[in-house]
């Protein structure tokens, strides 16, 4: 599941419609076997130190009609992605919906985007190679970083060398679709900083916490973009930076956190792509509430729903959120992380940050 | 209703806390005039070609205890307002809110976002002070630009030269909270083109329309930020090019358009500071669904519901849009702009647009 090149994502891909032809040739019935995607199918990978798919597998057969055409659309799909590959092209998820309206043969145009999605999601399971690296690119695009790291993109045209507080204007360097196009140049980055909201990534950059604590400080914008995680993941393992995690405090915050350390269900199969296992939550914790006495709003039913289905996730089931996650439902609060701003605009920079990272021994 | 300086802005808030002084001491209950902000209360302003708040006011007084707590909250803001003018700081709407919590008085803080966020609004009107002025910064910021044009941004760290083009990587130049801190330098450009979608802007970035039709390609990202209108109005006043709208053909998109050429009725008191009432819109109009033959999804009820509002909205009340909307009553489907991939990846470059902008006399 490495970067790659064109050349042998398509060969991959090839390989997956000979497979099809040798199957007829052999007289079986075509059929395509993937893993089974769902919470009860994911397990720890200890060497990988991320979750990932378990043993069991759904298969595609061709043995019915519905299952014969879903084997023909992703043969149609294959022939895309060949082709798009050899002209160095790409296209989106939403524009292959529509593209498959322009195939000749009724019966291989997808009914609707969920289903071409989930077919992309298919091809990469079963091929080992990134939708990135069939060059699909995702509707919206990564988010920002800004912090002492010099990196080169390769664009389509030509290379750029970028420094991420020097050449870049408030807003930062905007991540790229694909972040396999970037190479890491020069740093004097200590930490990265992975941020949630637009308004504390702005906070930071405005009291300069990028440059006094040597920080790349990532904006998140929410659930992060895979180019976002990717990334992240890129800069922990390449660079050899501790990466932080800092969110609202709520249970909904702690999924970003939960897809930036240990991939999603939906994307199990890229863990080892896009997850940084060693990624640490900063907060706000539960605890932070208590501490700081944060401004607070209750939690709702679904924010009580969603912490209680947490306690049931593998990937949250270590004495660190157990504890937060059971102080919360007892508390039956949540912050933001612009709370903070209740103790004046520069105690998150002089004294959250400073103090939390110093107790996890991060700073 | 200009940039103005820091100085400036802080003086005319000064001068707001000043008058309800006056007030007192003529001995008259302090108030506030400010315009009624609903769709009835805004007209169009002729030599502005915007719509503006009409004469409908309403009065915020201190003859209610209710009334008198909004004065108060008020004068608390105008000094943190003032303060953070003065020390060259900024924050977010939602830092405001929380901030409040500090503040040594219970009754002048907020009971929820809503109340900080509508009195920063007040403020803006009666003030004619915008809020980038006031060194409010929204939550998120503005999206990016791609294109032939050389801008210097002065940033909290010094300026930055930055060619949108051959500065930046696939992601394009990220625009700043606020705008009026950018030069346009140099330009090669022929036309300004705001693009709803991430999918589709990357298309033409993909496709190189920016360089081949010399356009400064901005991505709207959906209904756009403050930012990306301010950006997009200067754009056209201050290098005198066209600027053209290319969204999905749907009711809500009509309204993406709509703030981008004659402002929102939230904020019509900075028409003329956010609108650009010569853009024009591209498509995707019901006529290229019938047209071009387009993928359709059904209108609906929503849909429909907003498209006959539109008809009722003194915004929409041209031959274009009565027609184009009428028309799409009657064929009762939308289409969005990557829907063109129906025809092939480069339809949108090298047939829809070129044929649209032709019809249009922009090109």
């Amino acid at each position: 599941m490495s970067a790659g090149s064109d050349q042998e994502a398509r060969e991959r891909l090839i390989d997956l419609a000979a497979e099809f032809y040798d199957q007829f040739d052999r007289g079986t019935i075509p059929h395509m076997e993937v893993p089974t995607r769902t919470k009860s199918n994911i397990v720890f990978d200890e060497d990988a130190d991320v979750w990932v798919y378990g043993d069991r597998t759904s298969t595609r057969s061709a043995n019915s009609v519905r299952g014969a055409q879903k084997l023909l659309k992703a043969v149609y799909t294959i022939d895309f992605l060949s082709d798009q590959l050899e002209q160095d092209r790409s296209s989106t998820l939403r524009e292959l919906y529509y593209l498959s309206e322009s195939w000749d043969l009724n019966e291989a145009q997808f009914n609707d985007q969920d289903e071409s999605n989930q077919l992309i999601e298919d091809l990469e399971i079963v091929s080992e190679v990134t939708r990135e690296d069939f060059h699909m690119r995702p509707e919206e695009s990564g988010a920002t970083v800004m912090g002492p790291l010099l990196l080169r993109e390769q664009t389509r045209r030509g290379e750029r060398e970028i420094h991420c507080q020097e050449d870049v204007g408030e807003g930062g360097y905007q991540i790229p679709n694909n972040p396999d196009t970037i190479d890491f140049l020069e740093n004097d980055a200590e930490l990265v900083l992975a941020v949630e909201t637009g308004g504390m990534r702005d906070r930071l950059v405005e009291n300069g916490f990028d440059e006094e604590w040597d920080t790349v400080v990532v904006h998140l914008k929410g659930q992060p973009a895979r180019a976002t995680r990717r990334l992240t993941k890129r800069l922990h393992d390449e660079l050899d930076l501790p990466v932080v995690v800092f969110t609202d405090g709520d249970p909904w915050s702690y999924r970003i956190y939960g897809s930036v350390a240990y991939g999603s269900i939906k994307s199990a199969h890229l863990s080892e792509y896009l997850a940084t296992p060693e990624a640490e939550f900063v907060g706000i914790r539960p605890q932070d509430i208590v501490d700081y006495e944060l401004p607070t709003d209750p939690l709702s039913d679904s924010d009580v729903n969603a912490l209680e289905s947490e306690l049931e996730d593998p990937r949250f089931q270590t004495e660190f959120w157990e504890e937060q996650i059971e102080l919360q439902l007892d508390i039956e609060k949540k912050s933001e992380q612009q709370s903070l701003a209740a103790r004046g605009l520069d105690f998150v920079t002089d004294t959250y940050l400073p103090e939390r990272l110093d107790e996890m021994d991060v700073l």
